[in-house]
């Protein structure tokens, strides 16, 4: 990779991404632009600001933006048409921000004339091939800078050496190490490493951060009633709102219930297992409504296929595959199959549990006529299971035949 | 169909499997074999066999097996292997024991000269695919009697008119009609129909028979230890248990706690969509822990392969194929994955929740050498990622390179 | 079923349509709708209308279309964009053809107010459900009839019998039985039945009637160039034309050639295997160019994706589920892939073989910078594949670590 | 990686090799073990042995094994059983030779106490993801070498010098380039590069070499009879044969006739395309004879899951991991299915064609008595039919009226 001249970093305002601007500066000696992005992680932007200035850096070079809408509406929704959930329990929520963040990296970049993108993840973990294959699918030529991957501040000390150097406030809490690592945004607290990294022992409570205990959500259940259309939640217990709100709802629905947790190990893209404590509480909630929306308006057929292709299309996002053409192929699929998914679920809470109880559409495939055990007026021919059964097995009666004459 | 001689028929002793062995002995004048199982429904079997006799059954004509270990050594284990769920959610309850019934209908068949075999599901459902497919794969001569398509016994009334008439006795409480119609064995309670056809209604507190309401579940969370061999629970808290017990033992433990209710609309094979409320307290405890205990012993490769049959491996459950060549192949399949899913997890039961909250194995792939946030020792080289990111990135920039062009 | 009042049939203007006209007019007393199409069958078309005339159907009840160009645009195209073909080899020549037909009939009775549509299929084979399939899928209220699995003509000398009975003229080579039965359309000729029933007997010569024998093709091959854009072919040879002008230019180069014969044993979607010689000259052609096309111009991943869709897209065509959700979301997954599958693919023909030998498009992936073995211009860093293959092979690595430790 | 100390060569006794053997002893001082294999690719042994002999490689250090039988046997046949092909025509030659020679050199480098092994791959290709997949798999503390990615030999130039200043001999013919690169092995011969680098020019005809033209092919087609035992070929024309023994007669056969020329653009797993033009005469017979015996031995539903799952398991033999849990769980699944895969078929070869003509087999599945057009008595009854297409148009026909009814 030939030398940089401006690069634009993902940058927190954290002591971390303000190690990497400074880092950047001295070692490549190169221009930043940083870029700050409220995706619901409940972190204030302007410290981001006045921090980014005090490193140095122009304010025409400083980009600050609220993605709350357009990450729910362009990355949440979307993956949620699809159930998506990687290896069985996980709702994705760091792999779906990703692309989103790259995205806009290599929107300023193009905007500013910068050659490059920087980010704060580490050689380990799935974050790094996220960012960056968004990145050059975005832009084939842009240079990509992992300082992680790079430098020789191999160690806690040596960061707050180079960060004393240079002259980086260091917040007193941050002088410690953290005992775990988090990442936040509106679809999910993650929370990684540090006292979680036997995953024999069970997670402490103080990992949680965003539900409450399931012992300490309230005694009595709440109903809810989310409306989708096409797809897509629209609405809660009959007020529409926007879907960055309709996030932000579930979420204090979930959280105050306890809904949401998950204590997984799980196969990371790079090839080792790591062990994760996720809250989601606001996705979990949507997910168990939209299976609920589906069960009555997809059809069997349609349904199947997308149960088939999910843990796919999961795996691409979780891989960072989400700007490849296979994935657009999937969302084409899935999107053609949401067309009629539109109608009302109400989900029961309770400490910790969420649970349909009830649905209705009027794009409802549920026939009371065909399926009730009174007389259904000709509605239904039970005959026709009887040919139903015997085409059905036939290729199965040719295979016994065949196999009781040949042993 | 020819006329029959000798007929096996699945017989519960409840009054209308004995409208229908009585019905089969006036209809086709034929020789009546009956066959009843302890699947674990939690009836006793012995009336079934007095009220054959009363019906004029030869004791050697009457079949009654305890079916219980074999049920779950033979089919649930393996079911479980696959971590098998239909449309995301059913846990196959009724599905699964529907071919052992097959199997023993037609092994009593030979056994006893029967050229058929009958069965009490209905016309509308998929118990009579999956019982006549297994029959038919098992014995492609076989014929199969389903009164429920043949007669004319259309209405409650006709059917007491129909056991009025041919002494049958009618206990008090079924002269009127029950609100729901309830299957169970070992693994599941269903209920479906009546009170529950109405999807956008909740279903009454009563229809639920295995399971405490989470509301009534005991205030402390109770801790209950999973251990696995080759993919299949082998002990509770340090106990070693058949199959059978281990399943007795986790529906205790799970009904107890609320834990494993599911109220879903399905995709019937028949073609309708069907409301069923089903409960699995000891399944749902064991998919939670196969699945904790994969997530350290299984490679992320045979996992993902897994997830991605999963789906089509539940749907030919579901469908009645659990005798047909590509179960088998898939079985073996995952049978293969699961040599080295042994080890133990710890789940948390609470109000309905199960959640694995620990797993160990000496046969863990997890790593905490590659995956800490501290020093490695070399363990893995963060360098290899950059490797890795390109490598993976390349199509997609070529790609980028190419829409670019030529817009 | 009631009793029908007015019923589209699809007509061919032969005997056995013929037949079922009239038996429509005797058994139901309904009056009756011809409909006839070219599909390229290469039969004239006015004959159907003078012999409908003459079996009493009144002029505005007798529906003549030319349905070439719909039949490649809409149904052919579509289905090559996704390389379809079943159990490895057939290339489906019947199966698309159904549900065309099946959507004339639909629309007809709508436009005449009919209540029924009739066909000519047995109640063995596919076509039978692809037809009906189709209609209920278009209209779930019409009744579907079908004489071959109603009547009791169930022999050669029964059909003949009512014929003369009825006045239908019988051409003096209809009296003998044909020696095979056939179907034909712009895309194939399949043959099946009589001399081709047992399968280890080689097909004779004569039954091949749209490709001459490879041997008594040219002996100089012969170039063709079939130009695409977004995955359709649009030109060849340099010459631009339209959809039905294209696979009938095909078919001509193709069957000069010997290409595109095929003997087959397939598996019935209603249970048992049968034998058919196809013969898809065009077809065969524009498979293979359509792949080598797509061999530049499609992502890989975009691509596997493809190929591991097809066998299902293929089998749901093949089964009749042309009209359903799930063939048209894999519809939109497959068209999403093809908007950059344009340019040219130079196909050699040789005595039954068509080869692709060169190809080339401005949307072509293939990067010569990259690949060469040549000095390569930092195109591509050799070293990033020790990362790419270390990363690779971790789980692996893992993987036998611990296989190793525990035996 | 730390320093080897001895090293087991992937070693041919080319140029290539050699240089690489000499700059093994040089670069890293330390001992070298050659290994050089038999695969069928039709050269002499013995002079690799003299030449590893003049380069200073100790007898007891040099390996040559004839692996031809183990080659077929337990590589070839697996893969053939499940009819793979890469992206819907490569029969995947060279990828399935890879995985046998690293597993050699493990098993040499374990007999002879070496840390190391290495191969003649570049860094380009797939060849080097494959050598070093498996090489980890097979023992993950294994060191491996690949000098193409490491030294600085970047042109024929500098290996010339390189050559000349060690002394190894340059046969005349190599001082120049040569105009494209070839592999071979039993299965196949592939060349690419160099004059092949450019898709839109044909391949020039001096590539083929182990093909004739089929152009000048016999003018009169030959039969060939191949007996399938298990899913593997066990004759030929009535003959009983190993399996080297079956496929080198395949591949006389085949190279005959002209069958199995490919003129192929690729996707490689490390990212780009490349161009790639294969023979493989027996393969070619070898799959169409599969295919064909499958078609009247297995029944649809194994035939069909097969179809789906051999994309992916062609993609892990194409990608390197053979040796991988996913590849064996794929290779249980069709093993299973090959149980009854026994009988003969019979191909035609003619001009580059290979045909399946008859296939006859004591497991056949096909049922004269339940296709045939004429009575069977009784074998199937037609009015199955009707139902089987109710049921399975009742969901359709659902969708239908709602869709009519919600616009």
């Amino acid at each position: 990779m030939s030398q940089p001249k401006k690069v634009v970093l993902a940058y927190s305002g954290g002591l971390d991404t303000s190690i990497i601007l400074k880092w950047l500066q001295t070692e490549y000696d190169c221009e930043v632009v940083t870029f700050t992005a409220d995706l619901g992680q409940g972190e204030e932007l302007e410290p981001a600001r006045k921090k980014a200035e005090m490193l140095g850096i122009k304010s025409e070079n400083i980009f600050i933006d609220d993605l709350r809408e357009e990450f729910v509406r362009d990355f949440v929704f979307p993956m949620f048409r699809a159930n998506a959930v990687y290896e069985g329990l996980y709702l994705l929520g760091t792999s779906i921000a990703r692309p989103l963040i790259s995205k806009r990296l290599i929107e300023i970049a193009e905007q500013t004339g910068a050659d490059a993108v920087a980010h704060g993840a580490t050689g380990k973990g799935n974050d790094q091939v996220r960012f960056e294959l968004s990145a050059y699918a975005l832009n084939p030529e842009i240079k990509v800078i992992a300082p992680w991957r790079e430098w020789d501040l191999s160690s806690r000390t040596k960061l707050l050496e180079f960060a004393e150097a240079h002259q980086i406030p260091i917040a007193k809490d941050k002088r410690g190490e953290a005992p775990f690592s988090v990442d936040a945004n509106l679809l999910h607290t993650s929370s990684e490493g540090k006292v979680l990294e036997n995953p024999a022992d069970e997670a402490p409570d103080y990992v949680y951060q965003r539900t409450v205990h399931p012992e300490d959500a309230p005694n009595e259940p709440e109903f809810v009633e989310i409306r989708f259309e096409k797809g897509d939640a629209v609405a809660i217990n009959g007020t529409d709102m926007s879907p960055a709100e309709i996030l932000t709802k579930l979420n204090e629905l979930g959280g105050k219930h306890g809904c949401g947790r998950l204590d997984l190990v799980e196969g990371r893209f790079v090839g080792m297992k790591s062990r994760g404590v996720y809250e989601t509480p606001g996705g979990t909630l949507l997910l168990e409504a939209h299976r609920g929306i589906e069960s009555i308006t997809l059809d069997r057929g349609a349904a199947h296929l997308k149960d088939e292709l999910m843990p796919k299309y999961a795996e691409l996002i979780y891989n960072g595959f989400w700007f490849s053409p296979e994935r657009e192929m999937l969302q084409a699929l899935i999107d053609k199959s949401q067309e009629h998914v539109s109608g009302t679920v109400r989900l029961k809470l309770y400490k910790g549990l969420a649970r349909t109880v009830a649905r209705w559409s009027e794009n409802s495939l549920y026939s009371e006529a065909h399926v009730t055990f009174e007389e259904d007026a000709g509605a239904y021919d039970q005959k026709d299971a009887a040919g139903f059964i015997k085409l059905n097995a036939l290729r199965l009666r040719l295979l016994a035949a065949r196999n009781r004459r040949n042993g």
